[in-house]
């Protein structure tokens, strides 16, 4: 009897799919919420949302799943089968949730739920001192949390963990000294450049021809609308609510489509990941995705390396003419142009390629620094500037553009952040690695054809949900590890090549 | 130490608040499911509800909870409390949940499932052959329920009650029988009439103006937006989500504005009510709407008694041909004529309101007839076709256009269609009372105030929930028991005064 055959593991796998079955009910009710739930159901909505995620906890935390993750474990695997993988992070989860005190979790989600609204006033008023205590209560309960589930070099490494199985902050800080003079440098190179004239875009973007036009994108990529659909939400995002049934949302300016456009491109590429998960094992861990890192690695490569590339805008100018006839004027070099134009910025989620991890460093710093102790709550917004001001010769003028502008904190979440830079870097080594292993990709995206691209990611990232570890995925798929070079050449590629 | 203070009621209003929240959850997971889920998504979701129906019978169905209900009961009540109605109707849906062997729920549930899609194609085929022995199976399992559920004078009786508490089906047939001769002479009086030419109404109605100034009459009516919001759906329906949630669906023709305005106008009467029960007791069954009977005569109010009214076209005229300008060559009176026509037709739901009972009538004594053993399911579409004959003069010529016209018979519903006739006689009862009770409604409705009448239907109907059984309530808030009277006054008003 091999260890999938056990039935502990059977116990855990039905176990699994109950909890998966919740999981995506709970992603509905959310999903809903934002797209739209009326004003007044809010309050309901947070009930239901609480009882679910508490049922959940309260199913997977029992002492009986204990057992049968022990048995498994004493049973032994074949390396690299499904049962390995699925085993070792069902321990992994198991420990990190039942060494958490019920007690300690009630008041993180007290207190976030109370934090959220904390944040929207204070960063209203531009006045960071009113979110403070409540920041210093979150930061102090992630720190018991961390106490909790124990670390080896620093607390800040158990938060990451969230997010990002294995990432460590001693190596996230390595990588983010290298990278920091080399994307100053092609950030200042790029500013000099004389900036694209934006007004020659100006005009009136009807939303139904946008949701038209993205909607040709998505599919051409690959997003399958039998199993998924696109909706308006205040911020884009994508969630899995099962197997076959992925949903996107996105914003629409009607003086820019480019918002609704690039919102589309990059949560379509997340919603391909979770499209190619191995349906036939939902809600175990080979049938998830396995980090954000690797995640937003998906959204990066189809919004960024695809979707503002020459060739695109080559493939797509016409198409877009089509439904927004004053366009026919430009050329794809100047559609190309225009979606890679480097700023300087306050704002991280408006920022460019370039600038974009400069802002995610800066939150690192800020974030180690508090969990170390060396650096007071009360004092973030003042080092907040004085970093800002260093890395984007900027002055802060108010929180709101500073250290109030982004809502992770006031859910209680730390740890986070450096994910979005290790997703831009995955990207491009993925994305350089795929065109060197079948250079056929890059002409058949020159004619339009994604399905050699998506074929790839597929095979290597999407199937094997969570097997291995982040680092050791992209390490398999790219067959080296992920490291900066790939995504310095990509960036001077697109901002410096004359 | 009052009953409601005990701390079996506390148990059990806290196991309400537990079981409602499920509900909402899963009310939210068909509601989506009819407005938006991907093709594809149909497994999982089958899945999903499937697990939440079983979890909130398996909560509700414990030993734990009879004990506390013999509690409450050995406890005593205030006549007429909250805590009085609650019990009753606790013990009502404890005995009948818990009657039941859990073998016969899920045989019940697996004949469903495949029933529903077995009709589907029957239908399409018109071949009634074809869903007989699902039908029979149905039917036979239904009658094993009754037996388990128990019943004075017939089986029949016991499945009524799902969906009408209290009514009897010996009831039923008397109220048929007199209602009968009446309607069918009002109809053959209403067909000699010369026919509104529909032609003045041909135009083209876009979706984005039927969905504008169908929203403004939902205002005006009273439904609330911040605790609502209306989608599209093939079959137009009404959910609650919670206590400040009601979703409304309608389709949409764009060849005739009044396929989406009456569905609207039905389904926000449905809304009402919703929105007009107690919040305070979400989940409890004071806080719940008593039955399908009442529940249809407020939607039918809406729709009929207030939309199809000549005062209400007086009023909105102008508002539809704002949105709709070809509309301004007409007349009121001439709104007022279109949407009052008898018509003989095959088809229920496209029934006018005076053939429309007569289409319920003929499915209550097929239904009566099949569980008395008085008819064989083999049997049933000729005796469809003679009494449709009989009744509409009209011989059926395809199952698709008789007795497969229905869903409800593959989704094991037998009982239900008497409450569509109870609605339309309560509405009318009800109004009359109303308008009799308060004078000035009449006045008010005149100049498109509809606050009266709300507020009239708010405090009797919607605010005691299920405090009283239906025909209770009904007389309670009438001043007398529903009777055909005010009906058949409405119809010979409506459909035969020059």
């Amino acid at each position: 009897m091999t260890t999938s055959e056990t039935p502990a593991y059977q116990n855990l796998t039905v176990l699994s799919r109950e909890l998966a079955l919740l999981g995506d009910t709970e992603a509905l009710l959310s999903w809903d919420q934002e797209t739209g739930m009326p004003r007044d159901g809010v309050a309901w909505r947070a009930e239901q949302l609480a009882w679910l995620g508490g049922e959940m906890h309260r199913r997977f935390t029992r002492d009986e799943v204990g057992g049968w993750i022990a048995d498994c474990e004493d049973a032994g695997f074949a390396t690299d089968s499904d049962a390995d993988a699925n085993v070792r992070e069902w321990r992994h989860a198991y420990d990190r949730a039942t060494k958490l005190p019920s007690s300690l979790v009630e008041e993180f989600e007290k207190t976030r739920a109370m934090a959220k609204s904390v944040w929207a006033d204070a960063r209203k008023a531009s006045d960071f001192s009113r979110f403070a205590p409540d920041l210093e209560k979150l930061i102090d309960l992630s720190r018991q949390r961390a106490e909790c589930w124990g670390y080896e070099a620093c607390a800040y490494d158990a938060l990451i963990d969230d997010f990002e199985r294995g990432a460590r902050s001693a190596e996230l800080a390595t990588l983010f000294g290298e990278l920091r003079p080399e994307l100053v440098a092609i950030a200042e190179a790029a500013f000099a450049r004389e900036p694209f004239d934006a007004s020659l875009l100006a005009g009136h973007y009807p939303i139904e021809k946008q949701q038209a036009f993205n909607r040709e994108v998505a599919e051409a990529i690959g997003f399958d609308f039998h199993a998924g659909r696109i909706d308006t939400a205040v911020h884009p995002f994508c969630t899995g609510l099962g197997p076959r049934d992925t949903r996107l949302t996105t914003r629409y300016d009607e003086s820019d489509f480019r918002s609704s456009l690039y919102g589309v491109l990059h949560e379509a590429g997340h919603g391909l990941y979770d499209q190619g998960l191995r349906g036939d094992c939902h809600g175990q861990p080979v049938g998830k995705a396995v980090s954000l890192g690797v995640h937003e690695s998906q959204s990066r490569l189809w919004e960024n390396h695809v979707g503002r590339s020459a060739e695109f805008w080559e493939n797509w100018l016409p198409r877009a003419a089509h439904y927004f006839h004053h366009l026919s004027d430009l050329t794809p070099e100047q559609l190309y142009r225009a979606n890679n134009q480097a700023e300087q910025s306050y704002i991280r989620v408006e920022a460019d390629e370039v600038t974009y991890d400069l802002h995610i460093m800066l939150r690192f710093e800020i974030e180690t620094a508090v969990f170390s102790g060396d650096l007071a709550v009360a004092d973030i917004p003042a080092e907040w500037n004085r970093r800002f001001e260093e890395s984007f010769g900027l002055k802060v003028e108010k929180d709101a553009d500073g250290c109030l502008q982004d809502i992770h904190w006031s859910l209680g979440i730390f740890g986070y952040f450096p994910t979005y830079s290790l997703g831009n870097l995955n990207a491009s080594h993925l994305y350089a690695a795929a065109r060197q292993q079948q250079p056929e990709i890059d002409s058949q995206l020159a004619s339009g054809d994604y399905s050699g691209l998506l074929t790839w990611m597929r095979t290597r990232i999407h199937q094997p949900g969570s097997r291995f570890l982040p680092n050791d995925l992209i390490a398999r798929a790219a067959g080296s590890p992920a490291t900066s070079q790939a995504h310095l050449t990509h960036l001077r590629e697109r901002y410096l090549a004359e």
